[in-house]
């Protein structure tokens, strides 16, 4: 591999030119700011490689599709995105978002983290692993969507109409991040996901307060419905809900305690004082990674503005999202939703079903998990971090329920990236450092047994 | 009182007139729109009277204040106000806010039920008397404010800075109104109020969802305090709540059970089902009247528009109405309240006072209450209804704390005059049948034993 990494230092001002032009392109999918010309843009590169692109339509923003058979025995999928977050508020930008910019190491722009350096430290590792050797030693598709950051809407569509595209032996996720001047964060699942909401009806208009004697005020049923699924221990009440949760294995402990947490600085940077329960250590990784939630994204009734209006409510609304960790999925927690809230006199409560997302696991002991983890060291001096699962939600299980792949992220991002913020940014060194790490895995994976 | 009712029929055209040409003044105090001239309307009207009339600054609207001393042995002082509510939706109206348009027997206008209409049936029925009698048989003061629409916040001042002008045997409140076809309504009290926020407090900023597995969501804390205050069966839990709430006496309970409510016509009109814990009869309307409220006037916490955010809130907030039973106060309210909290693990929880009304009741034995009472049947031809107090709140208490007189509400709207709404109006018959009332009054109170 030596002469890969020579390669790529000698080519980093290329790729480095090859990543600004990215950036310098917007891809805004909620906005559709831009979005032809940087689906051209990545058929164009691909295209590059010599692999054989497609543009797969759906009826939003067009999937890009490339592929490089070289008769291998083993395949990787690299799933990425193209599409960007919006770039306000603008006024807190110190450069501008699309004109990617370098100061003291770092490279400035929207999507330079989230998703197109990751994208390109893929693109970049097969490119100079090709001009090295010649030729790959394992097959790679590219599965680069323009929808992610607007929830992946047409991903399911493509995985049922072009089930070849995403026949792999490992996925290799779009992103990721190291800790500053720490260790390269590698993970290797995502939690799932059941979003809903609750709507309490009462009468057909907000009445004068006086009639909160005897008219049924629908905050208060909403107030003592939630209150049923979950208590002051943070523990989730609804029947049935821990039933199918996977506890971590003696393995699994052992990845958790080895996984670096700064609490002190989380504590200091959010402005709290003690997480919940006042967990600290392995016990508060493992609930942060392994327990599922049931949070309160939102919550409406009534008057909100200034002062005191004296209402009684005509209908009361929360928002709820459930992570769901392996092996629960959304269907069945809607269901216990739905009995729990029956079960406890609440039938007069809504359930609406906003969306769903399995949780994923990969086997640690898979060969894409071994080849990414024995492999970081050689890249980056130090062993990873390894997430067995991370705490937040992607679409992993959508690419992966039917191949049944091991996926793993990692990426080219740290903890101070400013994805989906201002300023977001990348180091140069990561950047590269990215590109030597995917060609090593390129490489390893074709032999590890 | 024969010659008095003759002169007012006769007279009836001129009366309404007068009220037209006060509903044709608009008298927004929110907005600041006609307040000087409807000030001076009054002024007018009332020196027309033959009254010492004084207006006295405050630092928003002025009070106009008239006095007619005749040197007699009993005086009433009528509380009344010049304000009006906004009148928008303006495209709800079928005729002109501020041009008073007469259908059907009915005198179509913002303020001419609430509270122009009942204040000339008061003014008018001075004049019909004095015309017909050279001078009254009692003293008669007038307390008219130009703020009660927005919540009288000059009342209290006036009444320590002016303590002679508010001393008087009895107490007649601004407003009331009869049963459409039905009986005129007495009340004898008001509930008071307690309105306070409680604020709950996470993170600086709001998070990402992922990490609701280990930040505390404010959210949650205040569904958890909330569910402390108040049970299912609508029980207020607060420690000490309900130690200074007197329970209705028998008489009490007499007067509740003839009182009429058309529990029907309640549930259709507002689209329920049935009254909380499925009151009917007596028990409703004794819940009504005589039980205090912990009413959620509205809450608010995160995102709460259209779709899924997956956000962890930093803060909530929920604004709370408690309308207080003789002999509750707010004081004492808000502090139970916050020990209540405290012990429960919710000093974390902020409470924020945001206003606070005392209840206020009559003796129904007062010489005041008994004269109203005794003589609604020779104006309406049935006797009242009589109200041993309302649902809602006023400030009875604040004028009425230092001199104990008695206070007794009737006026001359109806339960469909769409007061602080659209379409606001009153029945002709009911504005005259009130001015004869309130000369009746006038003319019994002198006399009553």
């Amino acid at each position: 591999m030596e002469k890969v990494y020579q390669y790529i230092d000698e080519h980093q001002e290329e790729y480095i030119e090859l990543l600004k032009s990215f950036c310098n392109q917007p891809s805004i999918s909620s906005q559709n700011v831009g979005m032809r010309e940087m689906a051209d843009l990545v058929k164009e590169t691909l295209e590059s490689l010599d692999a054989d692109v497609e543009e797969i339509k759906t009826s939003g923003y067009p999937i890009i599709y490339g592929e490089i058979n070289q008769n291998k025995n083993r395949t990787i999928l690299f799933y990425n995105h193209y599409d960007v977050q919006p770039v306000e508020p603008l006024e807190e930008w110190n450069t501008e978002p699309f004109k990617a910019t370098i100061k003291d190491g770092k490279l400035y722009a929207r999507g330079s983290a989230d998703n197109k350096g990751s994208m390109l430290s893929r693109i970049c590792a097969v490119d100079a692993y090709k001009k090295v050797y010649g030729e790959l030693p394992i097959n790679i598709k590219f599965l680069i969507e323009g929808e992610e950051e607007v929830g992946s809407p047409h991903l399911k569509e493509l995985i049922e109409k072009h089930p070849d595209k995403i026949q792999a032996d490992g996925l290799v996720w779009e992103g990721g991040s190291k800790n500053v001047g720490g260790p390269l964060q590698v993970a290797l699942g995502v939690k799932g996901m059941c979003y809903v909401e609750l709507h309490a009806k009462g009468a057909n208009n907000d009445l004068h307060s006086q009639y909160a004697a005897i008219v049924p005020n629908p905050a208060w049923r909403l107030v003592w419905a939630l209150n049923t699924l979950k208590n002051e221990k943070d523990e989730i009440l609804i029947e049935g809900f821990y039933d199918s949760v996977k506890p971590p294995t003696s393995e699994d402990m052992k990845f958790l305690e080895n996984m670096e947490y700064d609490e002190e600085k989380m504590l200091e940077s959010r402005g709290i004082n003690s997480f919940i329960n006042n967990l600290t250590g392995t016990k508060l990784k493992e609930k942060f990674l392994y327990e599922p939630t049931c949070n309160i994204c939102g919550i409406e009734s009534g008057y909100t503005g200034e002062g005191g209006k004296t209402v009684l409510p005509s209908s009361a609304k929360v928002k709820i999202d459930f992570r769901l960790v392996y092996n629960q999925t959304p269907e069945e927690v809607l269901k216990l939703l739905r009995n729990h809230l029956d079960k406890h006199g609440f039938s007069d409560i809504e359930v609406v079903y906003l969306s769903g997302k399995h949780p994923y696991r990969t086997d640690p002991d898979s060969l894409l998990a071994k080849t990414v983890i024995q492999n970081v060291e050689r890249v980056y001096n130090m062993p990873p971090v390894i997430y067995r699962n991370l705490g937040g939600t992607t679409s992993m299980y959508d690419i992966c329920q039917t191949t049944n792949i091991p996926a793993v992220m990692f990426g080219v991002g740290d903890d101070n990236s400013q994805i989906h913020a201002p300023n977001e940014n990348v180091n140069i060194k990561d950047y590269i450092d990215g590109i030597k790490f995917t060609a090593t895995v390129i490489h390893e994976y074709a032999n590890i047994k």
